[in-house]
């Protein structure tokens, strides 16, 4: 089926009349076929009361039909083959075997989202038995479980065409916590979008599911239908990962809904990587190395990107500069996402070179012409002339670095205390560093969501212990991450259920424990 | 030790500077002594700054040491014996043996929260092992566990001077996840607040934790106190109790900080009793007089007074409204908190004694001169009315309640569909009104945090499984309680840890568990 353009509005197809767009090809600069048409207001709210409509009939479907629902999406995504990979190729500039680990990592996060669905651990059953005989007055029966919120809102990120689009981690854990999505999808990458967005269409109608389960939207020029989709009524929650002039605009429109609602939105980190001195004593060539690959990974665009790099000046911090630049020197210059992306990445590594305090140490190859190839770079400054200028902790997004020399550890425990919340920090360590390590970390444990040790953050993990969020600024919600089995709590409620006649108990709480969920009763965890 | 009428910064009393005021006793209207002095910009900053110092020394004590810290604050409190009640009494109007009860209710909140905070399970300890042989890349060691968010800031409630304010639920859960608080008493009962103040206080001390553990501040005439406290970058999180004016604005100053923090504010409530058919015609007497109990508990200054009751119209809806009148007129005019509220109430019944779609039924006994005594009452009013007029959805605090007569079940529907998110909604059933309750539940399931059977209300138990939160406007944040064990997740985030040294790694995630807790092991749940 070729792609027609149209947005997917529960069961239909509908092509939108706001204006039209068409992907660029990264590789080429060429735009790409075929034309997209974007939607209104009025699309939004027929999206918004399918689903809406849809809530009550979804949340009550059973675990086992939501696992097979999303492990029916993972499987639909796979079947597409290379129609699916070789247009995520040419929207996204990524190389195939991105795309098909990308691809893997999707289903993979669905699948993971089914076992949870399944599993049931999420609910939070809890019982608190009557006492009737209490003194003075006797316990009512208190049973309580996690509800689904309702209609949820995704806004699909540039960087993931899959892993975090139309069917990444915020529609997975919303649709396994019982939530319709009504997706956006990112002008960045329209035909993956639609391609993607055909296979839930087509899942929820093979589950017998209400169409408004699923639908996808189009933005046209004016960005009023991501506007009208955060405002919508029937929206009770909202995922994106963005930039941070985006994120924080949606923050401000869900807060001042008459129903305020949250937005998890994850929007930039600089991800520091402090070098400790008996590491880089031990392991400065390699840590050079490690940092570059980690740095011009998918041309610098994942969120966990290192954007600066600090240690204390010295023969190590040189012999580890030395090998980052021999590192990068013979890095290429791979494609970015799109025209805006390269822009932005031109304008933020500009702002350093024009930086008086800061300056240039070397560059990968530069790009060939009509690509949007974004060259590799490395940047250094003083650790006094970082912690001086605030300007220096915002986000270069592309495959840029900053590397920051300490005179002395106290300005390195400085910058510490010094940078805003990240979704993560990395330290590189031996034994001898551990005093210096025991003094930094309660410092990042507040600025971060994922401390790693002796490793890169790029490459986030879908599992149960992953935390991918953070404090301000790094997300709009440190409570919660975006990755991982943990992110279902987004999008859950508890609601108590008081003296229930048995026969209007829900399941997960009923006795005798039909579900086999994990239970707390009277206060105690009872396993399945 | 006589009040002082001085804040508590840390283990310093500090006299305000900003104005003064004296408590006013309910059942007298007159003015209590001694003077209580309201602090400063500067006050505020102060206790803040010693939150923050205090944080990483507390989050860093055992479990075991700050389950006893709670421990001794609960048995303080108990230990002030007869001067904390009758100082309760003279500041809230409340009989004794109210007091003594929610005396018994706070101390066994805060050994509830102490036995958690030993237990650990809130640590929600997860460990995701290192696949070392995985292909095509292997799996990194991946740990989380959930740290306190940092100082957090507790504004009484005048309704419950113990359980909900200065020692309440909010400090209670808030110190058990690890977080210093800095608490502002409530105007109303000042001297309640200095009491328990000085037993924190000293637990504080006598457990050798850092005094920035808690402090407890003073507002002034002009709310300066209460705003900063919110904007402080020291506080991380809120805990509110009160009005939706007030809820709002601090969720407004909370949302504009340059790092945004979250409100838990609990606000208002209209508690919606439903009165099915089958049920009404069983017990429409037992009915009528539980109602005006619960309407009257307390002179109707709980947040779960059943604001509106629904019913069809028809013999059984005259009986239990007869029942209802019968009970009111019975009932004595008992004391308010305090004038305001006494106004308040005065001005919310006036509302409704004006409105040409709502009738006043009858009454209770008519307050004593020069008391702040509140007169119970009853008003009706159509289902056909009540669902064009929102303005009949705004609580009046205070003992008196809506009834409202639906011409058919529909309209009984509409109504449920038609209210705002509210703490509890009750229905009072048989098994013959099964169909219409299965038709309720959803929506209701959509409204409300708890949802009770042939019940009231007023009255809610501390444990594991309650919920007191629910969707907005009767909360900033329906996926929170701030009452029950499930309180303390308002105070946690979760971190990762990757790739750590062992010894680096938290205790509760390190190989052995060391702190006998519930984790997380490669997905599966092991019990201690």
């Amino acid at each position: 089926m070729p792609l027609s353009g149209e947005m997917l509005i529960g069961s239909t197809s509908v092509r939108g009349t706001s204006g039209s767009m068409r992907a660029t090809n990264p590789a080429t600069c060429a735009e790409m076929e075929p034309e997209f048409f974007g939607g209104t207001v009025g699309d939004v709210d027929a999206a918004c009361s399918l689903a809406e409509a849809a809530f009550d009939a979804y949340r009550a479907t059973s675990l086992e039909k939501r696992a097979r629902f999303l492990e029916a999406i993972a499987q639909g995504i796979i079947d597409l083959g290379d129609e699916l990979v070789e247009r995520v190729m040419a929207e996204a500039g990524l190389p195939r075997g991105r795309v098909e680990g990308e691809r893997g990592r999707t289903a993979g996060q669905l699948r993971l989202f089914a076992n949870l669905a399944r599993e049931g651990r999420w609910l939070s059953a809890t019982i608190d038995p009557a006492l009737p005989e209490r003194k003075p007055l006797p316990r009512a029966d208190l049973r309580a479980q996690m509800i689904p919120v309702g209609p949820v809102a995704v806004f699909g990120a540039s960087n993931f065409p899959l892993a975090f689009s139309v069917a990444g981690g915020d529609t997975a854990s919303a649709l396994a916590a019982g939530c319709p999505v009504v997706a956006k999808s990112h002008p960045s990458h329209p035909g993956t979008s639609e391609l993607v967005g055909r296979v839930i269409q087509r899942a929820v109608a093979d589950a017998g599911l209400p169409e408004g389960v699923f639908s996808l939207l189009i933005d046209g020029a004016d960005n009023a239908v991501g506007q009208a989709l955060v405002q919508h009524p029937a929206i009770m929650a909202v995922g994106f990962t963005g930039s941070r002039r985006v994120g924080r605009i949606l923050v401000g429109l869900a807060a001042t809904r008459e129903v305020p609602i949250p937005v998890y939105a994850e929007m930039s980190s600089i991800n520091p990587v402090f070098l400790l001195p008996a590491a880089l004593s031990a392991r400065a060539e390699a840590i050079g190395q490690g940092l570059v690959d980690s740095v011009t990974l998918g041309t610098g665009q994942f969120c966990t990107k290192p954007g600066i790099v600090i240690g204390i000046a010295g023969p190590d911090f040189d012999r580890f500069r030395t090998a980052a630049l021999a590192a990068l020197e013979a890095k290429p210059a791979t494609n970015m996402l799109n025209p805006g992306i390269l822009k932005a990445y031109g304008d933020g590594t500009d702002r350093w070179n024009n930086d008086e305090g800061v300056h240039a140490l070397g560059s990968g190859s530069a790009a060939a012409a009509c690509t949007c190839g974004g060259q590799p770079m490395l940047f250094a400054t003083s650790a006094h002339y970082f912690l001086r200028y605030p300007n220096l902790l915002e986000e270069v997004f592309g495959p840029a670095s900053l590397l920051i020399e300490c005179a002395t550890v106290d300005e390195l425990v400085a910058i510490a205390k010094h940078i805003d919340g990240q979704l993560t920090a990395t330290l590189h360590l031996t034994d001898d560093d551990a005093a210096l390590a025991k003094t930094l970390l309660p410092i990042l444990e507040r600025k971060a969501g994922r401390i790693l040790c002796n490793g890169f953050p790029t490459g986030v993990e879908v599992t149960h212990a992953m935390v991918h969020g953070g404090p301000s600024p790094a997300t709009s919600d440190s409570r919660v991450t975006s990755v991982g089995s943990m992110a279902i709590d987004r999008f859950l409620r508890p609601v108590c259920y008081q003296d229930f006649p048995a026969a209007l108990l829900p399941e997960a709480i009923q006795d005798g424990n039909p579900l086999h969920l994990v239970r707390l009763m009277d206060g105690k965890l009872q396993l399945a």
